[in-house]
């Protein structure tokens, strides 16, 4: 079975969220990150960049929360949470889920630290095209590939939502808004939440 | 067929190495960035980032370095360029896909502007680790999945060659060197330098 090594107010909620929308059975084993159990030898065998969050299924074991995503995704396929290999929409999923570190990520970590990067060099270009290439993706929705709700929709939610209602650095843009909205309304993310607001 | 949009001294690098991995029949198209070809209209509806690299195969497009990396090693499984889903190496290729953006190019970027950042909050933790976590993770070797080659070692080997050779970010690690060596050694990232140094 599924165990995921998680904490509060980290990007575990990716991975709870992902697990609530695949229909997982899995287990919960939350670290107490202010007491440093992230950084027990025990745990670095699982994840030995020491952060949460992290997934073991049997002998496989995962960290980065994209991979989790794109693990959780395969491994539940009925979930519907990936174009299979072969799908036309197969490219642009992968694509958007490397999108989230690559150019979200990346726009965020430059903008909060006031860093100027050349367009050409940085691999997210310019901090406001990523989010006009956001807009335009998520405006004829409801999601990322259409009709189609996937993993990545998972990853770029929960960036939109930190971006735009807690850290406040992204543009206000009404289809990011509504897209970020439709995410919120669904049933797992808000059980994930409740995971999270509970602790356990 | 594939068509490689590309340019050279880009991120293209590291889709004309897993091609040449994938033993792909692939068509490349060069874009003069100079002369601002990446942003036409024409190519913007294959990567709206306007930039390169992206890949079209029949109605698949798909953009992202690592995205693209993940496409070709499932289009082309005969070349083992990936533990296919339901292996015990799946989760650790797919962590190993994300840790280069995720992970490698976050500790680049805030290491060359100077940025600190709360190592609890950075996806990537502390600089350091990131080289102590790849360190003992190809010390093994010869691969970062042991003896099996895979399309994550061109994403991390290629992050560390320009980390370590071009951009002189990297702390000098012997165990990184010469992972990065037998990279440099791979005919299939030969025969890559080579069309870019080519041009076509």
């Amino acid at each position: 079975m599924i165990k995921l090594y998680w904490a509060p107010r980290t990007r575990s909620l990716r991975a709870l969220w992902v697990l609530e929308e695949a229909g997982a059975q899995y287990e919960r084993v939350r670290l107490d990150l202010m007491a440093g159990e992230q950084k027990s030898a025990e745990y670095r065998l699982i994840n030995p960049m020491a952060k949460v969050p992290a997934l073991t299924d049997g002998p496989v074991a995962v960290a980065e929360s994209g991979a989790i995503c794109a693990y959780v995704a395969e491994a539940y396929p009925d979930a519907g949470l990936a174009p299979p290999p072969g799908d036309p929409a197969r490219g642009r999923y992968l694509q958007w889920l490397f999108f989230s570190p690559g150019c979200i990520e990346a726009a965020f970590l430059a903008k909060s630290a006031n860093v100027s990067i050349r367009s050409e060099a940085a691999g997210f270009g310019e901090f406001d095209r990523v989010f006009d290439v956001l807009e335009a993706a998520v405006q004829p929705g409801p999601w990322l590939l259409g009709e189609r709700f996937s993993a990545a929709d998972v990853m770029i939610g929960l960036d939109l939502h930190f971006g735009i209602d807690i850290f406040k650095l992204v543009p206000t843009r009404p289809a990011l808004r509504a897209y970020v909205d439709r995410c919120l309304a669904r049933p797992a993310l808000q059980r994930a939440k409740a995971i999270e607001a509970a602790g356990a």
